[in-house]
């Protein structure tokens, strides 16, 4: 562990955290779509619903948006413009139905912090959260922290630890803080908690290099 | 690190490692969300589509399956039964549209090896893997490796080492192998390449326990 050449301070102006849910667009469709996939787990094999029928409805609506897509390269450059990776990536994203989402929001000590109540389509271990998922969260958390509290990059390493099973269908508490800043290697830590127990603690190194923005 | 205390060597029969999709029932409807929820990111805001419209749409499934669905207690009793988690995880579930799905299979040599291709809704960084998703699909492919080749268990650390970024659109190689048992602690890695090249590698300790299955 390289010392902190710095101490992280609050940022005088709130950047863009996670990006503000609309009301209806692509993001009442995605939150709709986030609803079948829980209704499916929820649901199973038993019910007696016509499960080829639902299948039909759903590619009925798959192509009916992929006849008016455009092209990859294009979506993803639009993606790119404006507010970037907050409208669409997996963990916050409103527009990506495997966020589930996370809200997280930039608190005055300089650290990241957001509550999430996870339900079938994270289980891991019976009624409890995939530690995957719980992976999947701290890396985007300590991210966003790193957008918070000083300079982001990608990361280099994660070092996860998981002390007890982290339950589903219980308010989880995320939170992530950047810890040190040498060079080009930022270090921030942060866990996941429920009830006020840690369930998983977070450790990553990041480097404060950016891939380019496709256009 | 403990030295290991035995060889790991393939089991002379092979365990259910991850479940087999079928064609029609739940795992068609599942195929087919996921086909929404890549379609929502490929079409985004701009196309035209009636947004509001696909979301009445997707809700009516939603609600026509939640009317089915048994209570969560039974739901998941019902789940653990039988195959238990392999048809309903978040990386290898034929009934979890979150998951891509991962198809993992068990090598004569002990390790496990799977090869997806990832689209927008697994996106961090422009065009690439989000680093979290490389730590699910790595997390759960250790947990697999260990079904594969020994005793397995609940993850305790997982190191996640990114040496490039990881490419969507393209195939990845997913695999995973026990190193070493002794005791409860289980060591295994794992990495993800693409074109021949190592992007993220993982080591993990899990401890040989489970939760109890609920009835």
């Amino acid at each position: 562990m390289s010392a902190p050449s710095r101490e992280t301070t609050a940022p005088p102006t709130a950047p863009r955290l996670v990006a503000e849910p609309h009301k209806d667009g692509v993001d009442a469709a995605v939150a709709a779509a986030r609803r079948v996939i829980a209704a499916l787990l929820r649901a199973g094999d038993g019910t007696g619903a016509d499960m080829n029928a639902i299948a039909a409805r759903l590619d009925a609506v798959a192509a009916g948006l992929t006849e008016k897509a455009p092209a990859v390269e294009e979506r993803l450059a639009e993606m790119w413009r404006g507010e970037g990776v907050t409208r669409h990536d997996p963990v916050t994203g409103p527009e990506n139905a495997l966020a589930p989402p996370l809200h997280l929001r930039g608190k005055e000590d300089g650290s990241v912090e957001g509550v999430v109540t996870l339900d079938l389509p994270y289980q891991g271990p019976p009624g409890h959260v995939h530690g995957g998922i719980s992976a999947l969260l701290l890396d985007h958390t300590l991210g966003v922290a790193n957008h918070w509290g000083g300079p982001s990059g990608m990361t280099a390493e994660l070092t996860l630890r998981y002390l007890r099973p982290t339950p589903l269908f219980e308010p989880l508490t995320v939170t992530g803080r950047q810890i040190s800043v040498e060079g080009s290697r930022i270090r921030t830590a942060g866990e996941i908690s429920a009830g006020g127990r840690t369930c998983v603690t977070v450790e990553g190194l990041f480097i404060n290099k950016h891939l380019p923005r496709p256009s």
